[in-house]
């Protein structure tokens, strides 16, 4: 996508070549934790960078959590390709979250390429499985946005005026490699005219609506409003908002949805005012081997989270202040589980689905 | 209720009763803008410094937007107690917030006294009225806590450990005038000896759960957890959560519950956990002239209150600091209505009953 004109993907390798030939290439990034007050890349050299990376949420979206684990894997086989240090470098990246399920899928599929490989071959052979992952995503996203804009232009032809999309947390394009899963068909149905706007939930406590979502609509020049997580049944309740869009971490077997805490209750709001909901899912995010949402783990995250929030003061610094009275104790569960009863369809690579066992089963035959 | 151990009202006439014979009495208050990081009694003089306390919020939650009111109207009397002025004072409260509906009624009931009498008895009359609206608030909520505790105990009584509510926004004692109304009843289960723990939403934009009943709960040595607005539907979901206590800005004749923007959500998150969801609903914020929820007219609050966000920064200081992107918009909707079929019951304080016509009619037959 673009940011002020410049053709931009959330993480690539770097293009000096030389660097590789040294085994000293490099893996950038844009550091999202400083978005949207200041756009700064960061260099990846080492496994642990990419693991850090991961853990503090310089990246996060569960399609980009994935990319940057095979990214890892590369800069792990960079320093050694042996298969015990491979092995550890992939449960050391697997470790760095637990609920996205790409993260696993992606060091699987590369330590599936690379272990039957020679040792000398298995560094290429990371760095090309890191970039097809990315392509794939990219691939994959395109055409989420592509079903997506059906279903947007359906809805739109059903009703006059703008068409008022309600998205929680950040589904874009910084989320995954390019184009996005929730806001794919938002992109698309911008390029393709329709007249569309965006209700922003800001997504407490890391903001990513209010910080990453609404700075990739403003750098597209598409019509959003930020709002605070909990407007968005008020305004379902007052027809202002004409489907609900999200992304997903890990979707179960039956469609039940795990993603950012909170979409559960959009969810729940939605249904109840007869708004359809509907989740962007990439088959890399279906975990085929659990039945349903029930087991998936749901991270815990730093209370300080809760306690503190990151904001630019008026002097154009960026700070962190307090908001809970001090010794006060927060809780900071990162995800729930939206039942697969609430959500309308899933919105895969591949079409639109509902949510259930044997539909998924049909889009997805040689994932059974 | 206590602050570092010494009882305090949130609102009181100063004590400097020289001022009064000179006709210079002063109202004082918390500056509720100011906590939890520092904790600050403010000075009202004049009716439009009353007007402004409750326009900024320096005073908030219906109970004691009625009260100030009240003691508007004092101050008023004290500028002038002719007919048209106090009218015009009257409407000048009255539009400094629309949604409760505390604030309507205590104009009205402060006009109902004065006007009758003749011009000189007024401000007497004004403040004794003003007096009679606090100890009345401090009566009905004591017993709203007592009706709540029965509540609480009988919900206790089912089940093993501590007992977990999930409250919203700020209904505690700085909401009123003393004791609160939705914390009333945790107030007394604790001097019950219930070992309760309280879920506490932060309840963006303003955050009078993070920063208001965090820094109540701390205050009275109660067991609670801040967390992100968007969290309490995963805790039902995983029977965290035994029961809601909310508060209301305005309760319409059918039971439809007006309260903080996000309270809608959680009735909803609550219906499908089976969670008991109970609203504390003091007679004054009772609207029978109102059949249902859906024409209590809703504040629109500046979009600043979403885009930035107050706190203390390392130093100390309380900063605003801003979350979104410059010339990103926002939108802010301050109440959400919650239909009746979600609420589990209201407490009263003539007692508990269900949320709908005919039990609020018996309560209250005086009113119909």
């Amino acid at each position: 996508m673009l940011i002020s004109g410049t053709p931009t993907r959330t993480i690539r390798r770097s293009d000096e070549e030389n660097d590789v030939v040294k085994n000293a290439a490099a893996v950038m990034i844009i550091d999202q934790t400083r978005l949207p007050h200041e756009f700064v890349l960061r260099r990846l050299t080492t496994l642990d960078d990419a693991a850090e990376a991961i853990s503090v949420m310089r990246v996060r979206g569960a399609p980009l959590i994935g990319a940057t684990a095979a990214y890892g894997m590369a800069l792990a086989a960079q320093e050694s390709a042996d298969e015990a240090a491979l092995l550890v470098a992939g449960d050391l990246l697997i470790a760095t979250r637990p609920t996205a399920v790409n993260l696993r899928w992606a060091v699987q599929r590369v330590l599936a390429q690379l272990l039957p490989l020679p040792v000398e071959q298995r560094l290429q052979a990371a760095w090309a499985e890191a970039a097809a992952i990315c392509e794939e995503d990219v691939v994959q996203n395109r055409a989420i946005g592509q079903h997506g804009l059906s279903l947007l232009q359906a809805i739109a032809a059903r009703k006059s005026g703008r068409l008022n999309i309600l998205t929680h947390c950040n589904a874009g394009w910084l989320a995954t490699v390019d184009w996005g899963t929730a806001l794919a068909p938002i992109f698309a149905a911008q390029q393709a005219g329709l007249d569309v706007h965006v209700w922003v939930d800001e997504t407490r406590p890391r903001n990513q609506g209010a910080s990453l979502t609404a700075w990739e609509l403003q750098q597209a020049g598409i019509a959003h409003h930020v709002i605070a997580d909990n407007a968005g049944g008020h305004l379902m309740q007052h027809g202002e908002v004409d489907v609900c869009i999200v992304g997903t971490d890990r979707t179960a077997a039956n469609g039940d949805v795990c993603n950012k805490i909170g979409t559960y209750l959009k969810a729940l709001a939605a249904f109840d005012n007869g708004v359809p909901f509907y989740v962007a899912a990439p088959g890399p995010s279906i975990d085929f081997a659990l039945a349903d949402g029930g087991k998936i783990p749901i991270e815990e995250r730093d209370a300080a989270e809760v306690a503190c929030i990151q904001g630019r003061d008026a002097a154009g610094r960026v700070v962190s202040v307090r908001l809970t009275p001090e010794g006060s104790p927060a809780a900071n569960p990162a995800f729930d589980v939206t039942p697969a009863r609430l959500v309308t369809g899933l919105i895969t690579e591949r079409g639109v689905c509902a949510a259930n066992s044997a539909a998924l089963a049909a889009l997805f035959p040689e994932r059974n």
